[in-house]
C-alpha cells in the first residue's frame, strides 16, 4: 500500500492550553459552586469512563488549570486551588498552570485525601460520582470523616456547567466489528464463559462499565477517543448469556446489529436505570475499582445488591487467545520493518539534516502510514510519540509540541518510544540511537539500562508470580552502581486495544495478579539524567505457556519476544555483558534480520545486516 | 569456659504425642462442648500470645490432634474434626494423627474459614477470643455470616476443661535484665519515642500483648517459652513514657523493679480491666493483627476507642540499633568458630563412626554448650536443630525423633540447620554437607542454590525496596532450570530474641514493609528432591545504611553477612559460578578464616585454611 494523501494526520504538536486559563476557568467554576454552597470541588482527571485518553470533551482538568498530564486531580477551594500531579508530570504540571492559581502538589495516591482531612471542620466539598470509583470514594470519604468535612455529590457537575458551550461535544463515532479472524473467540462464547462464571456464584447479572471491556467482549472498536479504539457505553451481561449494550444510538449500524446478533439488545444510556430495576432483589456485579461510585450507587437505588468483584472481563481479556497472539505477531514484525527503515534514516540522513524532535516524530508516522507496502493498515497511532532529544529525553513522559521542539544535534542521545494500533495489534516500542558519536558515559548506562531489559526478557518463572517478583530483574544492575528509573519496567497491553491495560504490571508497586499465558507486556527500563540525556529501551513481550525446562521438575513460564528492531550497537560496551547476555543479543539481532529484511527497501536491508551483525 | 556437666541439655528426641490420643481427647472436648451447646469449636495452633513456641500448657492443637507443627488448626465437629497443617507439614500431620478421627487439609490462610462456610446453616461454632486474633475473626465471621453459622466467644475454653488436672502449669520463669550493653538504648528513650509518636497521633496510650515486644521495650527477657527468651504478659504504655507492666508476680524480683524504674509500674494481670477503665473515653492503640480479640474487646468494655495500628514496637524493634549490631557480630563469631568446629568433625571423624542424624544434633549441641573457650554463654537452642540425612533433608522442617532416626551414610547430603540464643545475639544457620563423594546432581543442585544465595547477598536497592522485590533473586538460577523451593527465601531475626521475627520477610508473599537499616534477615534457598536429598545454604544478614555508590547517583542499602562458617567446596561446581560469584565465596572464605580461625584448634584451623583456600 502506498500513502495516501487524503489520509490524516495523526499527532499534533500544538499547545492546546495555557496557564492564563487557570485564572478565567476556576472563577467561572468557583460561581457554580456557590451556588451549590461548595467549599470546594474535586477535579480528577478521569473521566466517566474512568479512561486513560479522554475524549475532548471529557478534558475537565485541563480545562480547568491548563494542565493536560495523564494522571492527577485538582481540588477548588473558595480561595485557593491544589493540583496534584504525578512525579513523572512535576516539570509540565507546573509549567502548565499558574502559580497564582495553582499551588502544584506530588500526587501519590492518597494525597487528595490527605488534603481534605487538612480542611477546616464543617467544610462541604462536592464531587462528581461519574467520575470517581468506590475504591477512591472510599478513601476520600474516610479523609472527610476524620475531619468533619462533608463531601457531596453533585449534579450536573458544575464545571461541565461554567464550561457551558465552550465545551466539545461528545463523540459519536460508529462502532465497528472486530472480525472473528482477530479476536479469536466469537463473543457468544466469551458472554457463555463469564455467565457460567456469574452462574456458579450466584450473580444475575455483571453491570460492566470499562469501555476496553465492551470491546473485548462484544468484539467491536469504537473511535470515541484517540489513540484507543474504545467505543464509550456500559452493558449488563445476564449470567444467561445475553447481554443489554448501552451506547448512542447514532453509533450503530445495521451491520452492527447484525454482527452483535440477537442475544445481544442495543439499547440508549437513558434505558440503564430501568434495566436495572429489572435486576430488584437480585445480586449485580460491579468492579468498584473501574467502575464510577455513581454505577455501584445506581444498582442500589434500583433495589439489587451489589457485588463487587473483578470485572469479569479482565482477566479473559487479558490473557490473549492463540489468534490474538499470531496478530500481535504479524503487527509487530510489520511494525519492526517501518521502524527498522525509521532507525536507518536516523542513522544515515538525519545525522547530517539534523531534523527537529517534531520532524522526527513525523517522520516515523508517514512511514507508519505508508506501511512500506508491508499490508499494515494504521488505524491510528497507539499514543503520541515521544521524541527527546538529549535533555528531552531525561524526561520519561516527555510530548514535544511547537514550543519545546529542539534539533537534534551531534554527541547526545535521541529517544523515541512510539507504537501503531493496527487491525491486529498494538505496538509499542521504544528505541534510543546515539547522533554523532556516544561518550563513554552513554554507553555505560545504555549497556546497564539494556543488561536489566535482557534479564526480563529470559527469565523464567513458575505459576503465581507477578510483575512485583519480576521488577528487580531488569533494575538490579543500576541499583549495583548507584541508579534507578522513577516509572515501572512494564505495563500490559492490549490487542487493537489499549496500550495501558491491566491487570498485570511490572513494576515495584505490589500487585496481587500472577503473570499468566498470553498476557502480554512491556519490558522497558531505563535511565534518565537530568538536564543531560534519556535512556530506554523498550520491547513488548508476552506470557508462554508453562513447560518443564529439560532436566527440570517444575513448568516455569518464560517470555517470548514481539517487537523486532535493531538495538544501537554504538551504544553497547561489549565488555560489560556476559557471555549469555552477549549471545542474548546476537541471537536477538539474527531473529530482527530474519523477520524484517524481506519486508524493507535494498537499502535499508544492507544497513540492517551490518546493524544486526554478532558484537 | 569449659562444658559444665550441671547444665541441661537443650533439644530432646522424644516422640511427645501419639495419634491414639485424638479419639480420646476429642470424646473428652465434645462432652463439654455438648454442655455449652456448640456444633463445633476452633482449635488454633496460637494461644493467648500469638507465640510461635508455646508453652507446654499451651499446647492446645498438639493435646486434641496428636499433631505438633508449628502452624495449623482444626475445627472439632460433633460427629467429624478436622485439621488443617500448613503444607510444608503435610506428611507430618498425616504421620502424627488418627485419619479416624482427623481429616487432614492444607491450610491456606482462609482454610478454616471455607470450612465454617460449608456447615449447615444455624450450627453454633465456638472459639477462645484469647487466642484469635481481630483479623482473624475478621475473616472467620464473614464465612460465619455467609453460612448463617453462629460464631460464639466461649470463657472458659472448654479444652483446657476437658484437658483438666492433666494440663501442665503455665510457666513462671524469672524475669531478667537485658543489660543497656547489649540493648543500647534505655526503656525510658524507647518509651518516650513511641509515647511522642502516640502524642502526636492523639492516642492515650497503647496496649501491647507481644512477649517481644515487651522484651524489647523495657529491655527485658523472660523464660516462660522454649527457644525464645520471651517474658510473657501486657504493657499499657501511655503517652507521657509511663507504662503499666502486667505479669505474674511470681516472676518478678525486686531487682527487676529496680530495672525497670519508676516510669514503670508492675501490676497483675488481672488488674488490666481496671487500668483500660481508666482509659475511659480516650484512644487506645491495638494490633489487631497481633493482639487477640480477647483485648480488642477489652478495650472497648472498658469504654475506650480501640484503634487498630501496628504494634508501635514493630519497626523499631526490627531495626537494630548500633549496639544490638555490634553484639550479633559477635555472638556469630563465637557461633561460627563452634559450627566451623562441627564442620570439621563432619569432615574428618563422621566421615568414619557415621552417626545417627540424632547424635550429629547432640554433637553441635554440646559443642555450642562447650562454647570452645569463647565465652559463648549458650542460653538455649533458637530452635530445634533440623539434622536430616539424606531423604530426611528433603522435608525443609524435619525435626528428628527416635522414631525417624537414621545413620548418615556415604553418598548423600546432610543438612543441618541449627541456631543458638546468646545474650547478645540469636544465631540461625544452615549447612549441607556431602558424606563422601558428592555426585554430580549433587555439585549441580548445590551450586545453583549457592548461585542463589549469593546474589541476595550481593544485591543493593534503594529505599523503599521489600523482600517481596527481592526474593527472585535467589530463585533466578532455579526456575531458569526448572526448580523451585516451597519456603520463603528469608524471614527476619531478633537480638536474643525470637528466630522469627517481622515484619520484614523475603518471600513470594506480598509484603509492604520496607528493608530499613539494621534488619536482619536470613538468606536461606534451597532445593529439595523428594525421597532422595535435600539442599539449604543460609546465613544472616542485616541491612546495611543506603549509601551512593562511587560513581552512583543514589544511595543504596545493601546486605552485611553475619554468619561465618565454611560453604562444602566439595558440592560446588565451579564451572557454573561467574567470576564475580567466584571472587565472592572466595571473600567469603577468607573471612571466614580471618575470624574464626583465631578462636579454634590448631586442627580445625589447619582444615579451615585448606576448605576456604580459593576455589
Amino acid at each position: 500500500m502506498t500513502a495516501d494523501s487524503a489520509r490524516p494526520v495523526f499527532q499534533t504538536y500544538d499547545v492546546t492550553t495555557h496557564p492564563s486559563q487557570g485564572a478565567r476557568h476556576t472563577a467561572a467554576l468557583r460561581r457554580e459552586m456557590t451556588k451549590l454552597g461548595l467549599d470546594g470541588f474535586i477535579v480528577p482527571h478521569e473521566d466517566e469512563h474512568q479512561n486513560e485518553y479522554l475524549p475532548d470533551a471529557n478534558e475537565r482538568l485541563a480545562w480547568v488549570s491548563g494542565f493536560t498530564g495523564s494522571a492527577g486531580a485538582a481540588l477548588i477551594l473558595r480561595d485557593r486551588a491544589v493540583l496534584y500531579a504525578d512525579g513523572r508530570y512535576t516539570l509540565q504540571s507546573r509549567e502548565q498552570t499558574d502559580p497564582a492559581v495553582f499551588e502544584v502538589k506530588d500526587f501519590h495516591g492518597t494525597s487528595l485525601a490527605d488534603e481534605i482531612a487538612a480542611l477546616p471542620a464543617g467544610s462541604v466539598v462536592g464531587y462528581d460520582p461519574r467520575l470517581v470509583t468506590p475504591d477512591a470514594l472510599t478513601r476520600l470519604s474516610a479523609a472527610a470523616a476524620s475531619a468533619k468535612v462533608q463531601l457531596v455529590p453533585v449534579s450536573p457537575n458544575p464545571l461541565d456547567v461554567a464550561w457551558g458551550k465552550a465545551r466539545p461535544a461528545q463523540p459519536m463515532a460508529a462502532i465497528v466489528p472486530q472480525p472473528l479472524a482477530q479476536a479469536g473467540l466469537a463473543s457468544a462464547d466469551k458472554r457463555g464463559n463469564i455467565a457460567g462464571s456469574l452462574r456458579s456464584n450466584g450473580i444475575a447479572a455483571a453491570l460492566i462499565t470499562a469501555p476496553s471491556s465492551l470491546a473485548w467482549l462484544f468484539n467491536i472498536r469504537g473511535g470515541d477517543v484517540i489513540r484507543s479504539p474504545l467505543p464509550l457505553g456500559q452493558t449488563i451481561l445476564k449470567n444467561d448469556g445475553t447481554a443489554e449494550l448501552f451506547v448512542e444510538p447514532a453509533k450503530v449500524s445495521d451491520g452492527l446489529l447484525e454482527w452483535l446478533g440477537n442475544e445481544v439488545s442495543v439499547k440508549t444510556p437513558d434505558e440503564i436505570a430501568a434495566s436495572l430495576s429489572a435486576l430488584r432483589g437480585q445480586s449485580v456485579l460491579i468492579d468498584a475499582n473501574t467502575s464510577s461510585a455513581f454505577w455501584l450507587e445506581a444498582i442500589r437505588a434500583a433495589g439489587a445488591t451489589p457485588v463487587t468483584a473483578d470485572d469479569p472481563c479482565l482477566l479473559p481479556r487479558a490473557c490473549k487467545n492463540a489468534t490474538e497472539i499470531a496478530g500481535t505477531k504479524a503487527a509487530h514484525i510489520r511494525d519492526g520493518a517501518i521502524l527498522s527503515t525509521f532507525l536507518h534514516w536516523v542513522a544515515t540522513e538525519a545525522q547530517e539534516t539534523l531534523p527537529t524532535e517534531i520532524e522526527v516524530a513525523q517522520k516515523l508516522e508517514s512511514l507508519r502510514i505508508d506501511g512500506l507496502g508491508t499490508g499494515a493498515d494504521l488505524k491510528d497511532l497507539s499514543f503520541d510519540t515521544i521524541s527527546g532529544f538529549g535533555p528531552h529525553g531525561a524526561l520519561p513522559h516527555y510530548r514535544v509540541n511547537t514550543n519545546s521542539n529542539i534539533p537534534i544535534r551531534k554527541g547526545n542521545l535521541l529517544l523515541v518510544d512510539s507504537g501503531g494500533q493496527y487491525v491486529d495489534g498494538t505496538t509499542d516500542v521504544t528505541r534510543t540511537m546515539a547522533i554523532g558519536t556516544p561518550t563513554a558515559e552513554h554507553r555505560r548506562m545504555f549497556t546497564l539500562v539494556l543488561k536489566g531489559h535482557i534479564a526480563l526478557a529470559t527469565v523464567r518463572f513458575p505459576a503465581g508470580t507477578t510483575g512485583t517478583h519480576l521488577d528487580v530483574l531488569a533494575r538490579q544492575f543500576l541499583w549495583a552502581e548507584g541508579f534507578d528509573y522513577d516509572h515501572g519496567t512494564g505495563h500490559g497491553v492490549g490487542v487493537y486495544l489499549g496500550v495501558h491495560e491491566g491487570p498485570q504490571r511490572i513494576s515495584k508497586a505490589l500487585n496481587r495478579y500472577a503473570l499468566q499465558t498470553g498476557m502480554i507486556v512491556s519490558n522497558e527500563p531505563g535511565f534518565y539524567k537530568e538536564n543531560d540525556f534519556g535512556i530506554r529501551i523498550e520491547n513488548l513481550q508476552f506470557v508462554t505457556e508453562a513447560v518443564i525446562p529439560e532436566g527440570g521438575e517444575r513448568a516455569m513460564h518464560g517470555f517470548e519476544t514481539l517487537t523486532w528492531a535493531p538495538i544501537d550497537r554504538t551504544l553497547i560496551d561489549v565488555s560489560l555483558l556476559t557471555p549469555a547476555e552477549r549471545a542474548y543479543m546476537d541471537g536477538y539481532h539474527s531473529k530482527v534480520l530474519e523477520l524484517v529484511a524481506p519486508l524493507v527497501s535494498a537499502e535499508v536491508r544492507a544497513w540492517l545486516k551490518e546493524v544486526c551483525a554478532p558484537l
